[in-house]
């Protein structure tokens, strides 16, 4: 094995040229989501798959049937191989008033308490993240010209839309995408210090639903009073999905949510994350989840329901005297344990429908969902990558859950067997989804440090 | 005295003539809450300025602060005066999708029944229904070579955005505007063959409220379930402003709302307004008001509440799990009797403001808000109108109330002592406010010949 100092001595000499290779990423508006920049998407995952094949990676873009994914193999034969999973797609921009510097124009700036950030969207959700892992594999082939193990990329495109294409694609191609286990980078440390492994994510389901009532837009002098507004229709089926202590009232919801074992529960207790920790960084106060609930259990390991948009009638400057003939809203549900997407749906559907009425019509469209997942306490890799995060850190790495959803991780799982060690440097404050959002030059660069003592550890 | 005849003889002679005018004032895009369109406004009354100064009027356009109003006079020192008001404004025309034919090109059209359709927007709200009164006092000119009676317009261009700067201006020009009795066409028939007068008409409350949590949208993923959402906020409170009997909840809302006298309610009871004929029309069956209350009381002598607008988070195509920092909600109340539109505003923003958790915060727009009015029973021009409309259609014309709010008719009582008699030949199915807007070719050409009759009454 090669002296591990001199590799990260590499990660440090290229740290200025990596980070001009990831604001190349961040500057095209790979917005998967918005039909008008496919050919964006497109552009993000040559320029992957282009970057990969200058690091001696075969390479190359592939059809999905929507975004392209991008696949690299660095095998040479090696007993151990791990595959890496990250996306470069990102979210919508709006409202884009609220960005201080164009989003797709990355640029460093210097937060308050002095540290440096990469200000951009994806900086953190998952551009600045794959980079990390690219970067590690650069920085051992600048060193050693090889990698430690063998090594599979696969870069997808449509994350931040459910990951539509990715399980029938990972299904075509699982001897292609084989490995002993997955490596996963759209994660967090649990704070500026300490890293973290997440062993669970949680689910999704997400539903857009428009409840349509008159056949024209109406005027609410002449029919207000009379005239069923949807509005108020739907305004009230969205009151009823929670009651007043915060648990959701859908039927049936809670099947297959499981207590969490009391030593972990302890463990979390001790974390002791605050409310004025965590929701005062974004302007909150008050825990807004199920009240009898630890602050990190609303977040990680309880099912949650939000309206994540809703839109009906005159929005625009000034008065208009307008009942709609249509109201819509698009609501989401975060899983966790064993809750059946396909049955939450269902019960979502049948709970809507029994509150439109006799004359009112509602419809649905149904996003793609996915059950929550989560690893072994005792998987084999685990200890060998806490250490490698320790050794980088100086910290033991925390095992968490995580409250968003990675859909793909099931698919992992299912198609090729894989167990996922998610593992990433991105921190609360970094406005992922949100304007302005930012990866900390330090999560960056210990990040890169991290990853090569993971391969080297892993390659024992 | 002339013979009536050769008059109404005048009017349909110069029928053709007069559509085409008409057609050249619905070519003028004037939507009064679109600033964008501030110079097809002022276009609008400039037309208005010169037809009225060809027929012999001394008119002018007027700066009111707002869009320009229209003041036109023709006197000839005749006792008795009448001042005739109506609006150029128009509303928005979104959807622009749901019209079969470009809002501003108008052209006639054949309805399912044969009956013929002049369609564009403010065909019949309210152009039409203006031009029906020049195109009365252009026949009479045409056969008389003058007016039997003083006459007095003044055609505003706010009505739609709720007259902002009309009561200001009426103060302003209280002498010039001095009169009997005001004449206002911007209301409708009782139905297709039954001309009505309307005697009193809905107030207006109209706020916007704005509910903000967090200090930037959030991903729900990693704060769902802990993070406030202003969408459920503002869900919860437009939920609970009616109770399950249709009544409106905000505290003191009714006081100031008279029950019916027992007679009025049973010459309501007889028109037999049903669900079928009223609702059906716009592909509605159940009746949404008060439970109690007659059809036709929930649309004109009941105070109301509709949310006319609605929009927070994510409303792009695809999914985007974020929670918002913001949602907004455009809510009006339309008011009866003697219901005080200040109190009905500082009881919803209590009633708001009580339901803001304590880390969330709400800000309101408030637009003009008008007090319901009503004309007595035994108004003494009431009478010869209704026989002049009698000898038009060969029916009583009917004495009902609107849903409908025209602020500056409060403001005629107040500032000039005016009563207003509301007459208009629009129809319910006119689609008012709504794509494909239409006036129907009967209501233009009797309402000319309507008017010329009630001139002609007013005179004696």
């Amino acid at each position: 094995m090669p002296d591990i100092n001199r590799i990260l001595d590499a990660v440090d000499c290229e740290l200025d040229r990596s980070l001009e290779r990831l604001f190349a990423l961040l500057r095209i508006a790979s917005i998967s989501t918005d039909p008008l920049h496919a050919g964006e998407c497109r552009r993000a995952a040559e320029w992957i798959a282009a970057d990969l094949t200058d690091l001696g990676f075969e390479a190359s873009v592939r059809e999905t049937g929507g975004h392209p994914a991008v696949i690299g193999k660095h095998l040479d034969g090696s007993r151990h191989r791990v595959l890496f999973y990250g996306h470069y797609d990102v979210q919508p921009v709006d409202p884009l008033s609220l960005w201080e510097t164009a989003p797709f124009e990355p640029r460093i700036t210097t937060g308050r308490t002095g540290t440096q950030h990469i200000v951009a969207r994806g900086a953190s959700d998952d551009k600045g993240q794959i980079m990390t892992f690219i970067e590690a594999c650069r920085a051992y082939k600048i060193a050693t010209g090889t990698l430690p193990i063998g090594v599979t990329m696969l870069i997808e495109g449509e994350e931040e839309m459910g990951s539509k294409h990715l399980p029938a694609f990972v299904e075509a191609h699982r001897d292609e995408l084989a490995a002993d286990v997955a490596l996963v980078c759209d994660t967090g440390m649990w704070d500026r210090a300490t890293p973290a492994i997440t062993l669970s994510l949680r689910g999704l389901v997400y539903e857009e639903v428009r409840v349509r009532c008159a056949d024209r837009d109406l005027h609410s002098g002449l029919f207000g009073g009379a005239a069923r507004n949807p509005i108020h229709v739907l305004s009230a089926i969205l009151a009823a999905l929670h009651d007043e202590t915060g648990r959701i009232t859908l039927p049936g919801f809670y099947d297959g949510v499981a207590e969490l074992p009391a030593d972990v529960r302890d463990e979390y207790a001790r974390l002791n994350l605050t409310p004025e920790g965590f929701l005062g960084q974004v302007g909150l106060k008050v825990p807004a989840g199920e009240r009898d609930r630890l602050l990190i259990e609303q977040i990680s390991t309880r099912p949650t329901c939000d309206v994540n948009g809703i839109w009906g009638g005159y929005a625009g400057e000034g008065t208009k005297t307008v009942i709609p003939a249509e109201a819509s809203a698009k609501v989401s549900f975060r899983l966790v344990g064993a809750q059946d997407p396909a049955k939450v749906r269902d019960a979502f559907h049948a709970f809507v429908r029994a509150r439109i009425p006799e004359d009112c019509r509602v419809e649905f469209i149904s996003h793609k969902g996915s059950p929550a997942v989560s690893v072994p306490f005792d998987h084999p890799k685990l200890e060998c990558a806490r250490a490698a995060l320790a050794d980088e850190w100086g910290k033991p790495a925390v095992r968490i859950g995580s409250g968003g959803s990675i859909p793909i991780i099931g698919d992992f799982k299912r198609v090729l067997g894989l167990d996922s060690l998610m593992i990433g440097f991105a921190l609360e404050d970094d406005r992922v989804h949100s304007p302005n959002e930012k990866y900390d030059l330090t999560s960056f660069h210990k990040g890169i440090r991290s990853w090569v003592r993971i391969l080297h550890a892993l390659a024992q």
